[in-house]
């Protein structure tokens, strides 16, 4: 089976890289901390002592990086210059659309083949193997991919050329920031008037008003479990890619826009390594809360 | 079985008096335009030519009025000038919490008993007996009520005393249209940067931004199909309930003011008798679109 180099073994990585060795891929992992591999050893994968190392022999390239810089060290360094011809990058991360764009040519510029995967369904659904992924790329580099998206994905979609995935994915992250937003405001609405909080989520849940974010934050929000998860300080580079994308496209989002303030605050305040439900905090303060 | 009088029986009233019906409860219908009660009679109710005829002789009272005046109007009129002692009114009808709670004070007060029970599902939730609905009242009578209010409801769930279903129905209307705005921003994001959409929506509602109101407007927004549904009309009085309760509360929340805004302005715009998802429209005009 082929020969998978798997660079970012994080949160989200590391059990996506565990699963593709699970289902017999050959799998090199790499990260910049190296005890991240270990558990990927455990599973059956091998580890690399560097990018490079984990890229060379392989016959697809995944990667699972912060964001933009770090993908483009990573392409243009150890991909561009160990690669064999006609490989295949697979980028799930979340970067800018025109960085993606960019890389995929420069990639066919040298004979490789690159497509964006970014994902969304958070540490559960890495974990589970049940992530949405929004894949863009050519026809033929997404066929070819796709055994390997469908064993970290559920529901795997391919919507457009490359640099696709990375705007639909942008537009997840406009969504789930706004909807995680209207429910720290409906929680501390409700607070505030006294109403019985378990009760009234469940209500809202069987409603119009239900959705995964409802699902999955609310009962943290309510338990003030601000682990994460997705850390603020990643959906706020998310909402600048929103935010750089809707300007240059001359799109006006006037509600993403007080979003993207709202989440930038929670980071100013010192929240950025809380879960994005941690918008309640800010919610609060502006609700003349203390901390 | 119990008498039940049911005043106002327009898009939601109707097909919850047709069930109540089907379930075997004496139902005397009364709508303002009284070529509504047609369809209650032949669904096996009765028709009666007055508020106060139909509440005569009614063992319970329910109501789905559109605003807080018709209330008022009806249960210090038609009702408190006919009903008998212990009547129980049941308000399905989305108005101020404050209101529901002065009127089940002025009910208590004549040896009456009203709870609030607005609901959420819309048209079709209505017509499926599906509705989620946000029960406010004292124990005894949503225990008397809950028979009643499971023939039409799917997720019936009593949130606290009189006055608190309201304020449930408000946090869910506050999270509704703010959803709706996000998902037109989304769409148009997506559009400007010539996404599948169809694809997009697919994979968006796969993973953390999935939602009800994803699932039930994105299609209508991709087909430009803004037929009611809920009016812009009814939603606009609901972002004032949802403004007037969080200040009397003393309560901040920056982006439902902002989405209430842009609910005014599709309003402003000449599109208040369409659906809700006429939002679209207005993010379209903000970013160029002629009508």
């Amino acid at each position: 089976m082929s020969t998978v180099a798997f660079i970012g073994l994080g949160i989200m990585g590391g059990p996506m890289a565990r699963h593709l060795a699970g289902a017999g891929y050959d799998v090199v992992g790499f990260n910049r901390s190296p005890e991240k591999t270990e558990q990927l050893v455990e599973a059956g994968g091998r580890a690399a002592d560097s990018a490079a190392g984990a890229v060379d022999g392989a016959d697809i390239v995944a990667l699972m990086l912060p964001d933009s810089p770090d993908v483009t060290d990573v392409v243009t360094g150890a991909v561009f210059d160990t690669a064999k011809p006609g490989t295949l990058i697979v980028d799930f991360s979340t970067i800018r659309p025109d960085v993606a764009r960019d890389l995929a040519q420069q990639a066919a510029d040298r004979g490789l083949r690159m497509i964006d995967a970014p994902v969304s369904g958070g540490q559960a659904g890495a974990e589970n193997a049940a992530l949405s992924i929004m894949v863009g790329g050519a026809d033929a580099d997404v066929a070819d991919a796709r055994p390997l998206l469908d064993v970290v994905g559920k529901t795997v979609v391919h919507v457009g050329p490359a640099g696709a995935g990375q705007t639909v994915k942008a537009a997840n992250q406009l969504i789930v920031a706004g909807n995680i937003a209207l429910l720290a405001e409906a929680v501390t609405f409700l607070q505030a008037h006294g109403a019985d909080l378990p009760a009234a989520i469940e209500v809202l849940g069987g409603g119009l008003a239900g959705s995964a974010v409802l699902n999955q934050k609310a009962q943290k929000m309510l338990d003030g479990d601000f682990a994460p998860g997705f850390r603020i300080d990643l959906h706020h580079k998310d909402m600048g890619i929103v935010a750089e994308s809707a300007r240059q496209a001359g799109v006006v989002t006037p509600v993403a826009a007080l979003v993207a303030q709202l989440v930038a605050a929670t980071r100013a305040a010192g929240d950025g390594d809380l879960d994005h439900s941690a918008l309640l905090r800010t919610v609060a303060r502006l609700n003349g809360a203390s901390s």
